[in-house]
């Protein structure tokens, strides 16, 4: 770590494509793409790093044939970091197509039908075809709510999973097969889970450290716990991670979250929430979200986000926004996507001049101040 | 005109927002924007006017709201010259939905089924409020294949609606009611009719002369006719346009009509096969056209049209563009339309240079003959 204030943390994650400086924001390109925006957009936006879904690419186009292209950064054209999950969120999301043993998961494709397994070793492999700079290892996300007991138990199979993974990981990387491996420098995270039980995220943490990667994830958060349960078990966990790597909570979240989350010693995300909630019409502004599906809007003239310095800001009123969305038209998805993306990667960036500054305290109470002004 | 070679001519159009350099091909942005394409990528491409259609706006949002936003490109964010069509081509294109007697159309809204009527001054006043750069005079748009009294018929009433359409354009320009006039500078184009006769044509031409335009445009083809009618009507009608003014076919077409067409003296060019292809997966190249839907690009690394500068083909495969099609991303949409728009403008631009160095019928011959290499 570069800079510490409190518990906010600023950093520099070296990966085979590049630098990723934390706190950072990764944009998600599930299939390869973030949604409706171009590279060239992304990195203008000041995007270092992106992430890509596994289980969507291994189903399609397969990875297989990325491996072929010449790995995810060739295929994509994007020639920055990319951070792969391991499938292990997306399988549990599929819930009635899916059966898990101590070995893997046996689910069906939500494209064809077709029966897929992936297990530890699988989920290894197919990263490493890929050739993302960060793999994740891969664990079972537990439900929530669930009872002490089933926590614990898909806890401790999550951390055999990680053995696993991690000494998979190991073998490709001190016998790298060409065929095998797209990129040799690939960085591994291991994944914590635990649900919302303080002593087994403890427990999960020392296991997960135990089998050693190069950094660490909390896993497991996100789906469907509230906003206290959120944040007290991404700070315990946090508080059980090596203070000298990355720490990445997945899957979240707001941008109140992600201030809330580095106030607590987050150093990096993921999340939907700015291109879906931007294809769905919800700006995030420095005061609140807004719609711009209101009827409200239709002769608004003022830019979505007053003070905002994004192209959509600089160029478009909210009655133009809402007739593009009304008008059911791609742009609409693409300008508030934008929007939505500069404010993450910018809020990302103003979080990361204040720890520098020493001043994040002072920055976080007037984000979160300013957010409950709408 | 500036420079001319043959039958083809350069020229630069003088509009209240910028000039327009001829020959021109203009993006169609239907509802106020181009489908998939942000305005600063069409800039970057190096379009100078965007076509907008008013029937589209009239009914979303309303030309009653885009002129209290201050019209149509501060409604936008477009600060380059515009086109609007006068509505005749869309009700023309209705069918079943409209009916048409000596005033106007009377025609129900493909959005909500309500009634509507268009005539020759409403059309003119909706443009007016608009505030486009160049409105279009209301004509009908005659069907194709259609009897040589049935043309005739069509043509005159044309011209007579022309009559009215500048009577009331003129009205408009003498006593600028701010409420009703958003661009005063706003220059009107007539529209000839006459189908595939020739002499029809010649009338026409005459009789659209004869009230006294701006400039002029070739309206009625690309609505079923064959090349051979299209380059034979569209060549004699523009033989009767004048010669210091830019001569403009509606709706036309692919590449090889637009060199075809510059050929025999036409200046301006619009179409939506640039978009609407590209969002169906095709792509223009100089040696014809591909679908990168095709199984067969699967694992083909190499650009879409190798030797092209734009941006999708400098930096992604037609295997990836193939994937996010078959992924349904909108990301293909969008970089299948920025290569395709890349190459009409492109070509627009060769076929202008070659036309300055005096070298167009040689410019044409290749062009045509890499076409049909495929």
């Amino acid at each position: 770590m570069t800079h510490v204030d409190g518990l906010a943390r600023c950093g520099v994650l070296e990966t085979p494509h590049g630098v990723v400086h934390t706190p950072a924001f990764m944009p998600v390109g599930t299939a390869g793409t973030v949604k409706g925006i171009l590279h060239r957009d992304l990195h203008e936006l000041g995007a270092e790093i992106m992430l890509a879904n596994t289980y969507h690419l291994m189903l399609r186009p397969g990875d297989g044939r990325i491996a072929r292209a010449g790995g995810l950064h060739r295929f994509m054209g994007w020639p920055a970091p990319i951070l792969t999950d391991s499938g292990g969120y997306q399988v549990y999301s599929l819930r009635t197509r899916r059966t898990i043993d101590e070995d893997g998961v046996d689910f069906r494709s939500h494209l064809d039908g077709s029966r897929q397994r992936l297990t530890p070793e699988r989920a290894t492999e197919i990263q490493a075809r890929l050739g993302s700079d960060i793999a994740m290892s891969f664990d079972e996300c537990t439900p929530y709510p669930v009872t002490r007991d089933e926590a614990r138990r898909s806890m401790e199979l999550t951390a055999r999973w990680a053995r696993r993974s991690r000494k998979r990981f190991l073998a490709l990387r001190d016998s790298p097969d060409p065929a095998m491996v797209t990129n040799p420098g690939q960085l591994q995270f291991g994944i914590v889970q635990g649900s919302t039980f303080a002593d087994l995220r403890q427990e999960s943490a020392q296991k997960i450290r135990d089998v050693g990667f190069e950094a660490y994830a909390i896993g497991g958060l996100s789906v469907g716990e509230t906003t206290d349960e959120l944040y007290e078990t991404a700070a315990v966990t946090a508080s059980w991670l090596p203070k000298d790597r990355p720490r990445y909570l997945m899957g979240v979240g707001t941008p109140a979250n992600l201030v809330e989350m580095v106030a607590r010693g987050v150093d990096m995300f993921d999340c939907v929430l700015p291109t879906r909630n931007g294809r769905n019409g919800q700006l995030f502004t420095r005061t609140g979200t807004i719609n711009v599906k209101g009827a409200r809007y239709a002769e608004d003239d003022r830019p979505p986000d007053p003070g905002c310095r994004c192209y959509t800001c600089r160029h478009f009123s909210r009655a133009y926004l809402r007739h593009l969305f009304v008008a059911r038209e791609m742009t609409a998805a693409t300008l508030n996507s934008l929007h939505n993306l500069h404010f993450y990667l910018d809020t990302m960036k103003r979080i990361g001049e204040a720890i520098v500054l020493g001043t994040f305290e002072t920055f976080r109470q007037a984000f979160q101040k300013a957010l409950s002004r709408r």
